[in-house]
């Protein structure tokens, strides 16, 4: 049985303001998408996050994101895609330096809300952000969605790729993800979760919505942490996975 | 007789707005001082100003700034030394992404408007500074003001420093600045300009205003570049140079 | 013969950089549709832009935009209506108090950039906009393309409608604008500008980019001011329409 | 005896972000310090805060601050005088068009954290608050700490100011706050806090640091509502107050 990565997203603050519960999840993730500045964190954060985690030995992600504080990232931009891609090198290099100081480094990309979903089929922007990414570095895998054109852009340039599922997340038959603004999108039982993380991790399928079981590949789990409950339920998934025998570990 | 190099101020635009003539300065400069983002400087400029940079064998500096586009950072902010450490390792992460794209690096710091006259003189913030250039890189440069505070800690922390001089500002006797406020503070009419960066390069001295001579130390000198005029005077200073036989050269 | 209503957008640097040409604008056009701090604008510069019309008898209109300093309003952005409705009001309140303060009025409002060219087809934003115009004013009439939804909407909301034309691009045969990406989509020619303007301030007709006369309704002609060349431009446009007796006079 | 006021600072999330518990707090106040863009609020915030406000009959103020999203605006800024009234004119006129659509309007105006500390002193910065609060509206009453430059200078300017205490700040025998630095300068414990609030309602004055009794007058008393705990001292406050008799009561 291969390992599975569990990820999520962190250093979510800004400023005054605190989102994510850092300190936390860094005990139960082993891979942390940080926040670079662009949606939310800002250097503070940033560097102390980097320094939590390195101590914990969580790989360290530039969590990517459009340019937009006031929106958290969560709303598509048409950004040209040269200025895209810069933007995707910024936000690396910034985070690199506080990884690095860490005695860490950073060791993949995720795009993050907005750009994330839109990079799943908008091959111009999933193309600037492949770009963006080789600028930072030719060798930097891109976490993401399997079947997105974002993932078959960064393959075709020589990047590596990891694929991520969603154990409270509905899939369609296809094995693609049902989209949020319809009904039963998101799973919320957190026993459903606990299951569905078993049988993603441990079979890499899934029951969809239909009730057929779909095969979904992933070698990385995303969780939830930016409420009290969403982190004692990732500690749940961490601790059945365990005991089922699945080592929970950072892709290489 | 020392070379001498020629800094200037680049890459200071943002998104639609543009202020620095990047290309004829390249021309004319052995450092570019290339805004970050944070006073000046999105993600396209920073790469392209790079990529120019890199081209004609121009060094890239980090030019890092308080976090204030709207005030162009040249408003004071008591920022605490935490947050102003990382915000400019941050800057420095961020420029050193295109820098080695451009197949160059960021070869010293250098601060911008309001952070580089308060660091002239307060403690806590130039230790930032400073902090924040260990952080990024315990080995890069520091350029700054001879007798500043800041270089006086870059010098304790390790860091190489190097002094400026400018040939368009008056000196005291004491071999300082003339602050800005005082009448007589800016030299403008260019023939005085261009003899005194040549009594600067050639003699590390300059004429203060009281007209006594006064010795001034500095490897390199700062042109302005934010006018056509000041970049016209800027080309006239270097060829003055260079037909004095002053080597003008990026410091090591 | 109905009189025309010339607008241009001022206003439109921010901190330390400029763009428009104000001081020769506001001696040209009869309406400023001024920059209110989301793509452009500061505090200060509203302001100073606001007595300036004042004192020139130029009509202040919130030219209102989504909130993206960086890309300068031009990049699309997926806004929910509810947000959107409240920042274009807070937009329009920012800008009263100087024009208040001027001795004048916000006297309509005008979407930009992205936000213009996508309220032309896109409901729910166009509903928002509209939302957001009667939140800050419920009599504030909206300056927009004609046959667009925002003026579609604004109509059935009660809000006065005033529809624009521009002398410098190119049109359809069904009098719509034909989109900046295909070939001679802007007229640059000033001598046909000139021309073109004319004939839609007096016959309410333009030649189609087919060779056709086509009929297009306006109230005003939109002027661009953002190069020395268009500030010229714009005053042989007032010019020949004065010389052929075209009144030229804001809208009620 | 004369009514007290109570007022808060409300609204003062951002985006995704929020701090401040607005409903309960509003069930508690009389008076509401609504954010406006520059330290946090973001449109749709303020728009629901001032519907909210206006629902229940508390007072709508609009809390200034520099503009500093990052610092939440309490790093302290040398804002020049010009810029720093514009920017206070924008955000009371960006408030006023909620204050208005909700049925109410902006009856006072309160700087913030940097800003509130800077202009106790600072004759400058005073003087431009001040000019902004004019621009915006010449009737427009100032809340501020008794014996600051800003109530002095706003009284001269002919605008109403009204002085305020903090229950939970100690006091020098001059009745001045201690500053934050120094130790025993933020009263903890809640009853001594509502025993002070009582103290200042009805005698206006409190004990001092050093035991003396000291004359404190006020007729707002500001409360804290940024922690679970602060928004349940402020109920007892409130409780305390009425129970003795005391008129809660904004003021006029």
């Amino acid at each position: 049985m291969t390992p599975i990565d569990l990820n999520a997203d962190l250093g979510e603050g800004f400023g005054r303001w605190r989102l994510t519960d850092d300190e936390r999840l860094l005990s139960v993730v082993t891979s942390a998408n940080v926040a670079c500045g662009f949606h939310a964190g800002d250097a503070a954060t940033m560097r102390r996050v980097c320094e939590l985690a390195a101590e914990r030995g969580v790989r360290i992600g530039a969590q990517v994101s459009y340019r937009d504080l006031a929106g958290f990232g969560r709303r598509a931009m048409d950004v040209p895609p040269g200025e895209l891609a810069a933007e995707v090198a910024y936000q690396i290099g910034a985070l690199e330096v506080f990884a690095r100081a860490a005695g860490s480094r950073v060791a993949y990309v995720k795009p993050h809300g907005a750009l994330y979903n839109r990079v799943v089929r908008d091959e111009e922007q999933a193309r600037a952000v492949v770009d963006g990414v080789v600028l930072a570095d030719a060798g930097l895998p891109v976490l993401g969605l399997p079947g997105s054109r974002l993932l078959e852009l960064a393959g075709k340039a020589g990047l590596p790729v990891v694929e991520e599922a969603f154990a409270d997340r509905a899939y369609t038959d296809e094995g693609t993800l049902v989209p949020r603004r319809e009904e039963g999108a998101v799973v919320t039982d957190p026993e459903r979760v606990v299951s569905r993380a078993l049988d993603l991790a441990r079979r890499g399928e899934v029951a969809a919505r239909s009730g057929r079981r779909v095969g979904v590949r992933a070698r990385s789990l995303c969780l939830h942490g930016d409420t009290p409950g969403a982190v004692d339920l990732a500690r749940r998934v961490r601790a059945a996975l365990e005991a089922a025998g699945v080592r929970v570990e950072a892709f290489a």
